[in-house]
């Protein structure tokens, strides 16, 4: 039965700045069952992080921290070449900034951003030292990061607790990796497609690839975006499909 | 008998950035009691934060947040027109980053830097602010102010814990407040005279202001510098003075 | 005849940052005569003012550059005490930098915006300050500021050629000085009414106050928003009144 | 004859910030007839430059802008994964800030500084990128660049004047690229030998690699460091042991 399976919603939220507004976070917050808050590095700042964590709060989502390289011009998608040591640092010092504004200092899970998601992904040095980072603020918090990927296995390597991130509305490769943007079908744009693409990801616990192949793949959260109206659609379009199939969608995964 | 008086030694540190180093930071921990580091805000980066607590906790020093206004060229001394909902958010974000570094994410003290602290000392909408900020993230914590200060009034009138701190170097003047620097006897230069006025400030809770007038001030903490040499050194003459009258030097002042 | 009186339409331009939108900037440049670009310090970066220019020229608007104080968190809205000669500094490196994008390197004006805008108006050290960096780059660019203000006078003072800038859809008080956005009465909301008031203030060279005084005032350009559709419906009202009014609307001012 | 041959001696200079120190300028400038002055991205800030370049007037040293990546904290030694035309905005927006401090707001050279020297040192369309923003402010500038690097052909291509640089104190591979830092020939940390080194690399055009070959090289000027006193000192060995030998040390090169 469906019912026993779990999966959760997560999205960046809080990527404001300033006088600067992105993102329909108070649209995606009701879609979603757990929120990536940025931790003033790529994007948002201390005001930006306080109002976003009480928005969370206010409808019930968990709140998980997430750190990214010191680049906001670049918003945080540009690699940059950063020893370990220092990355090891500058996930400790975002993850402590957001626990300074949730209840109790806790956070529910931290999730690594653009570049530096990307890069822990593939590298397990940099995976260990963003682990390490976390780790050395909340032992007890949940890593998030793309399924199958070296932070995952760095995760599991230290004990942390982890859920595995899947893409509805993103092709794969073979190998589990996704197809890189740089490709026409990287993207599936049809919502109705992506919203039975998730169910079955959740449902199958694997995904077909670009190529026809079956790729294993723990579904712990689904991945959606609030950037504009018809991201919050396309989430609102898989989560309907999924709570139609009896899927619980909730927080609460490890 | 002076065994019964206890004063606290504090000094700033982690103020380097980067490739940029500043500060006689190993010297100088030889001789406080207590450590006041940069947050990242106007000096110190997540790795210098990283090494300066690792430092402080091999001195047996302890450690205080010492957050400052986002200004790294103007090294925090800078006023900036902030309002004071984003003063308290900028000072819980930074004494958040700091946590992340120290032994249970707990903070001996919280000292606001530079024109921050300048800023609360005077003003009691803002000296609030900064209160709110350092209570959301640690409610046991000591604040560090200006003796006599809004600040600490706002201290006590939140509930902190406080340290009221007093400056051995510098000339007072009848409402306790410090002669500015651009006046020409703002600042006493000789260690030994500076020695003996911290001595006397300890003994006799209070201090001779430039006009006469006996002020009464409490002293549980003396802040000394470590910027270059002959601060370190004023800061050993001070200590000595003290020690060879039996007070006691230590951070356990609350 | 009003077709002998010339008056320019400036905006502030360019204000987006990286990943940052901000500003209906295509729109707005389809209204004014000058452009007031953004140089890094309180909004826009490298990419964006190269984009700007090039926006500007294919529209024949002239080109000016817009420093401000370095704080984007704030976008430069905030009081920062900042000495005078560090002031010059920056106010020189931003109109520097903008300089670089523009053909010839030449600036057809350079207006300082924000909170520095407003020191400059009150305050003649200061304005003095913003002149001197201005006038290090290009001693023949117009200074646009506040008409009457201490930026004004300064500007004759150092031999500059200056624009005065007027506001229609703000009040005046009867020192010329606008009434403050904190009083109910700052905002002329009403766009008939705005465009009354700018074809009024362009032809009577002066502005009936709050208190009811006839305050004469210098017009030599109107400063129009681009912030969003009511902004720019607000700048187009007054330009069709002023057209109507056979009123030239040039950049072609000194 | 040696009177025949010039070398240019060139030096990174202004790289202090706000109240941060870096570099003994004032040391290093006696020996330099280059300097190499920080932008604000990486180091030095609109204050450190405008004294800078008073500096090198005042000793009639030739000013050159030293564009690097907006890495402050990494000094812009960290590779940043910046798109060309990114590059392009960055290099030029930093070379017109340079020039709004410089006499007739000329400058004599441009060299890119750190990560983005060495990335434009071997990537074409990274090189490509530099000196489009070069072009842009100044297309009589002189580029600098790693004698044989595809800067330097991309300069050629582009018809720019460019200088050729070679290091004294660094061992060369076989393919006229430097040895690595990481290895542990590396670096030539014997004065006399690095003084022996350049007066062979000034008068025959070559330098011998670590494996044995004679790697042709075109020296136009020679990099120098004031970052201490052994590097200011190993300059004045070097410079003293070609003035012996009757070379030129002058920036007149192109």
């Amino acid at each position: 039965m469906n019912k026993m399976i779990k999966v959760d919603f997560n999205s960046d939220l809080g990527e404001s700045f300033g006088n600067y507004k992105i993102g329909l976070d108070s649209e995606i917050l009701h879609q979603v069952t757990s929120a990536n808050v940025a931790c003033g590095f790529h994007a948002g700042d201390a005001s930006i992080m306080a109002q976003t964590v009480q928005l969370a709060l206010d409808k019930g989502v968990a709140i998980g921290a997430h750190p990214g390289f010191p680049d906001l011009q670049g918003f945080g998608r540009r690699k940059i070449e950063m020893n370990t040591s220092d990355i090891t640092d500058i996930v400790a010092y975002q993850v402590g900034a957001l626990s300074a504004f949730t209840p109790d200092h806790k956070l529910h899970h931290v999730k690594a951003h653009g570049a530096l998601y990307n890069m822990a992904a593939k590298d397990r040095l940099i995976a260990d030292a963003v682990i390490t980072g976390i780790k050395l603020v909340d032992p007890q918090t949940i890593v998030y990061g793309l399924a199958n990927s070296e932070l995952i296995k760095a995760a599991q390597n230290a004990n942390m607790k982890f859920a595995q991130e899947v893409f509805a509305d993103r092709n794969y490769q073979s190998d589990g990796s996704l197809v890189p943007r740089s490709q026409p079908n990287a993207v599936i744009s049809n919502p109705a497609e992506a919203a039975q693409r998730a169910l079955e990801m959740v449902e199958k616990k694997s995904v077909v690839s670009v190529t026809g192949e079956v790729v294993p793949l723990a579904v712990d959260s689904i991945c959606v975006h609030g950037d504009n109206h018809s991201a919050v659609d396309l989430a609102i379009e898989i989560k309907k499909l999924l709570l139609e199939n009896q899927v619980t969608v909730t927080n609460k995964i490890c």
